[in-house]
């Protein structure tokens, strides 16, 4: 859009300033190789070759100061979070990424090039090209991702397929990104093990994907924390759970594996727990952790057998 | 995606808000009727049936005050505005929309579902159905919409196909836009013709696939204005341009059309415009108006003889 509030008619060398900031970006963020049929960056909108089954689409925002400090952080890695998030969604439905689009609020100054690399690393990482963009003015800065995704077999995983008796597990221990976070608030480096979890969470694209052919009756990722999202979950499915373990990663406590959010591991709900670790095994990712049941009563849900209250970030919006 | 940089462990009552403004606007912006094997709002991401040929998806972010002056017209306006630039750049491929998500960066206290009202008018009337969105904290009201669509046949209409002796055309008289803010700002009434023009701008869906159907080389929308977008047009083509005329909407001045912006009227480059006439008289849509014709030489861009600088809006960033 960049649309005009005050079309101003700039002289020639002016004129091309944003034309050029998006040229070098598009050297960031754009591919080598481009699939043949495919137009990426550079038209009105971007062009695909067929997506094949269901598509999948989701979008997040990421605020730099909201959503990663910003003064314990660099920007690269406000670029690495929003794709890597946005991604994880597409995880969530047992989906693979086809294409990101990206939206970039910021005040004039920003540096937009060490941005776009934190977003082209991640988008390399998780193989999804970005194939366009958007870049306005604000006093934020901020980054809206979109992603598209696909699902061949038309099985897309949701949050509301979960039955009372099903088994409840997660992708790994929890907490990593809240611990991160509080190291490097104590002054930990940014090479941190448990920082560089907070900086640079990793997708779960191929356990959604063996947890999908597994035939998991329900699915999502842990972006706001167990303790918010699983009530979510159970929410959508309409039964409530009684959690016996809440996996707690090393470093981590308790409470941050509860309540942190941001670990982005998958939480999976099924009726074939052999099954699902087989696949796991099989394709050589880490056995997933069982957490608890499903029970049929949406008022009940427990941890250890104590009441498990719904606790987590929310926007005050 | 909504990560937290210090989860809080809230009450329940205090817990369930962002939630709670999710569902009021799932219920402004959803569908009724949601197509057998979609889920729309309330997963990870939305999930679509199977897209019918090459996908086309575009970004666009409005924010407040910069895309829309905040003092002169209302939120739903922006979300309007947002919605209707995005869809826009499914026009300007000859493409129609199948799905919308739309990322709400906002400070607290905003007015939400008014800008979810102004959303879901542009969506209805583009049939652009809103799937999925985030909603988030800043200090500016910002909105970023991607648009996911589709054409049937492959052949999305780029910028990149105009070859000289090609005759450029455009859907309509420019210059509506500018001309509405110029008289919002003299006082005139939001239901003003062209003040409407301004707040309620409308993509040609039709006349993008008309053009496309008559094998239309190149096309694009206006959204920054002639004086700019023709040669955004004509550098992705490597040619140059010979204009005789530029339309000028009533109510508009030349300066206006030339380089005003937000018209989302269609350029469009043909080498046929008796067929592309043709079929926009059998669909019933308004007669386009040539302006110019397509040259080899990139460095000659003439209007009426004379050299036509690149002016219009862009963004210091």
């Amino acid at each position: 859009m960049s649309a005009p509030l005050d079309p101003p008619a700039l002289p020639e060398e002016l004129g091309r300033r944003e034309d050029d900031v998006l040229e070098r970006i598009a050297a960031i963020v754009g591919r080598r190789i481009i699939p043949r049929g495919e137009v990426h960056v550079g038209d009105d909108a971007a062009v695909l070759a067929p997506i094949v089954g269901q598509a999948l689409i989701s979008i997040d925002v990421a605020v730099f100061g909201v959503h990663l400090d910003a003064e314990l952080f660099p920007l690269e890695d406000l670029g690495f979070k929003a794709v890597a998030a946005a991604v994880s969604d597409l995880a969530a439905m047992g989906g693979r990424p086809r294409a990101a689009v990206i939206g970039v609020s910021s005040p004039p100054g920003t540096d937009l090039e060490e941005l776009h690399r934190g977003i082209a690393d991640a988008a390399a990482m998780t193989n999804c090209p970005i194939v366009g963009g958007d870049l306005t003015r604000s006093r934020d800065i901020s980054v809206a991702v979109t992603v598209l995704g696909e699902c061949p077999d038309l099985g897309a995983v949701l949050r509301s397929g979960a039955k009372p008796g099903d088994v409840v597990l997660v992708t790994g221990p929890l907490g990593r990104s809240a611990a991160g976070l509080r190291r490097r608030r104590a002054g930990a480096g940014l090479d941190d093990e448990l920082v560089v979890a907070h900086r640079r969470p990793w997708p779960r694209l191929d356990e959604g994907i063996a947890a999908r052919n597994a035939g998991a009756h329900a699915m999502m990722d842990l972006s706001d924390g167990l303790g918010l999202d699983l009530h979510r979950l159970a929410d959508a499915s309409r039964v409530g759970f009684d959690l016996s373990v809440v996996p707690v990663a090393g470093g981590a406590t308790l409470e941050e594996a509860i309540s942190g959010g941001e670990d982005y591991e998958l939480v999976i709900v099924t009726d074939n727990p052999a099954r699902l670790r087989m696949i796991f095994h099989d394709r050589g990712l880490r056995d997933p952790l069982t957490i608890g049941v499903v029970n049929a009563d949406p008022g009940v849900r427990t941890y250890q057998g104590e009441p498990f209250a719904r606790r987590g970030f929310q926007h005050q919006l």
